[in-house]
């Protein structure tokens, strides 16, 4: 409610800051990784859900953007941008007609990992008149979706290639449980691995006459490993942009600095050491396996524990805080987290200078 | 997108589903209980966060509802609803002034625990020329908010009496610590201890000639000992309406039906024993310490992990699923799973009766 220019301590909490410093440096200190590199940048909307951020992310160099769903590429396509893969299975009715009706405005290429699917796709894209880029994904050890490498891989390649509606244009192999090891050797180990299975069945499929001119791989956790690893031509990195609690412990990332936390007041003071604020988990996600919410900028205060309305903060090594005190905390998971807002509050310099709107939120179908 | 009438397998997914003979089951299961008992209802209104179902509960007999949020409450105003406690300090500007003037248009009660807050609202409630209802919030043994019982709440007492613009109006005190424990009589014990402690300060602040006549407390894991609990006037209950995997487990509840359910597609079968769906951490919430989504009418299979976009089911003992598959889970946490979506998909004999939207969804504020 409160105008452009207003100062952070004006805001009205629990709100969604964004730094737009350390939002801008984060872009650029990927983009220039990133030029020193052979494979290039596709980064996951997933991460922010908001089409001015991912034009940022293309102008500093991005050849495109990733989605997680095909609702996400409609909210981005329609901001206008081209060049969307959806790293994800589009599955059923109604969405393979959405998919194609979609592919007559932007650039898509989506997922595919089994013969039903890519026969469905197919006689989609033929009614509708497109031929749709489709990439095979590989499971490389994530326990999820995915052909296995080598030849079930090679076979499904054969299938789409008999399929004229289709254009085969390459693999994705997401080694999504590389991402939050802490240790850079251990993580580098493991990702290594699943890039040497997800390269070799790209060599396979070479050897065979089919066309893999994208290989892509990777997250925040990894990028600094599956970008160098030859025959990876992009990564899908996302949270970089914004850092979190989860990825401030993993070890390779210093270099980004954290540019999304929850501002919230401090609603009680119950007890010597103890304060309440207004942050709970309809307002800072909290999953299994995952860091608290860090206090950003203040000493000695820890968020200890969270029900839906309310953070609880161990505030006995802490500056005194007042009813009423604003405070930010760096939050557990980012890409969750901003499911929950409608709009980032931007901010330079601790006044307001954008306010966002999170369009993707809940584009989850 | 598809119209009303329209069969559950038509609709697109993941969505949040309503099963409305379950709903209505549940709203008059506890309006039958509540009229046996000395206490009367207010429900909740943070579990559904949406006016229809409000006003159903009020046409049961609900005598108001409470809400977690201001912001709640502004969206339950505008409905057209009157009696609304919110259970929760407001705190600051500009929430302050958005209470005072949402009380010329609502009955509002406000839980306070501060002087400070105390003298804060007293003074908005002047200059907007409104007497606004408050109630003090006592600490049961939840650690969190609240004064203590006893002394410190009349001390908090007397300050309010001398605030003419406030209208004391009880005390409050909620148990939350009691409502997952799932054996009865230790939630009965922990939970009457609890209601001792309120109800003894209830009985010294009408000793010293403070008006009590709200004694607000309890939750739907200990509603049945709440209301029953000699001096309580009210309970809060609200997941009664949906159930969740949470409640399911706790003894006392099995009269309530789930009714709250997410739509999900097979988008994958990768291996045999392993199917995974498109219902993640997105569209299912999953804290820690609470129990998997539990799949719905299906025997055989279980959701075993989930990423932000995927869940994993083992299938080994269920039967054969296939890609395209719909399959619906009881959710883990009904209260933040809602505010995920704006919609409800309201079905009856599996056919969609309504789509209820959420308004209340995302109003932290």
């Amino acid at each position: 409610m409160v105008g452009l220019g207003a100062h952070i301590n004006e805001l009205d909490t629990p709100a969604l800051l964004l730094d737009l410093d350390a939002l801008e440096r984060n872009i650029e200190t990927m983009a220039e990784y990133i030029r020193g590199v052979p494979a290039e940048l596709r980064p996951h909307e997933k991460t922010h859900k908001c089409p001015i951020i991912a034009h940022k992310q293309l102008e500093a160099g991005a050849i495109g953007i990733t989605c997680a769903k095909l609702g996400e590429a409609e909210a981005m396509a329609a901001a206008g941008i081209r060049d969307i893969l959806i790293a994800n299975q589009v599955v059923g009715e109604p969405k393979v007609t959405r998919l194609v009706n979609l592919a007559k405005h932007s650039d898509i290429i989506v997922a595919v990992e089994s013969n039903g699917n890519v026969r469905h796709l197919a006689e989609a894209a033929r009614m509708k008149g497109v031929r749709l880029n489709v990439i095979i994904e590989v499971d490389v050890g994530n326990n999820r979706c995915g052909t296995a490498p080598g030849e079930p891989t090679l076979e499904l390649a054969r299938d789409i290639a008999s399929h004229p509606s289709l254009n085969m244009r390459g693999l994705m192999g997401y080694e999504g449980f590389c991402q939050n090891i802490i240790d850079l050797e251990e993580r580098r180990e493991k990702a290594t691995g699943a890039m040497a299975e997800l390269v070799s069945t790209r060599d396979l499929l070479d050897d065979k006459g089919f066309s893999t001119e994208i290989v892509s791989a990777g997250g925040t956790g990894t990028h600094m490993i599956t970008a160098e690893y030859p025959g990876v031509t992009e990564v899908e990195a996302g949270s970089y942009i914004f850092m979190d609690a989860t990825y401030s412990r993993v070890e390779g990332l210093e270099k980004y600095d954290p540019a999304l936390t929850v501002l919230s007041t401090i609603t009680s003071l119950p007890r010597p050491g103890i304060a309440i604020c207004d942050a709970g988990r309809k307002t800072i996600t909290f999953e299994p396996n995952r860091p608290m919410p860090r206090v950003k900028g203040l000493e000695g205060i820890s968020y200890e524990a969270s029900s839906e309305e309310h953070g609880r903060l161990s505030v006995e090594g802490g500056p005194g805080l007042r009813m009423g005190d604003k405070i930010e905390f760096i939050v557990s998971h980012c890409c969750t987290n901003v499911n929950l807002y409608d709009q980032y509050h931007c901010l330079r310099d601790d006044h307001l200078e954008a306010v966002w709107e999170i369009t993707a939120r809940g584009r989850s179908q």
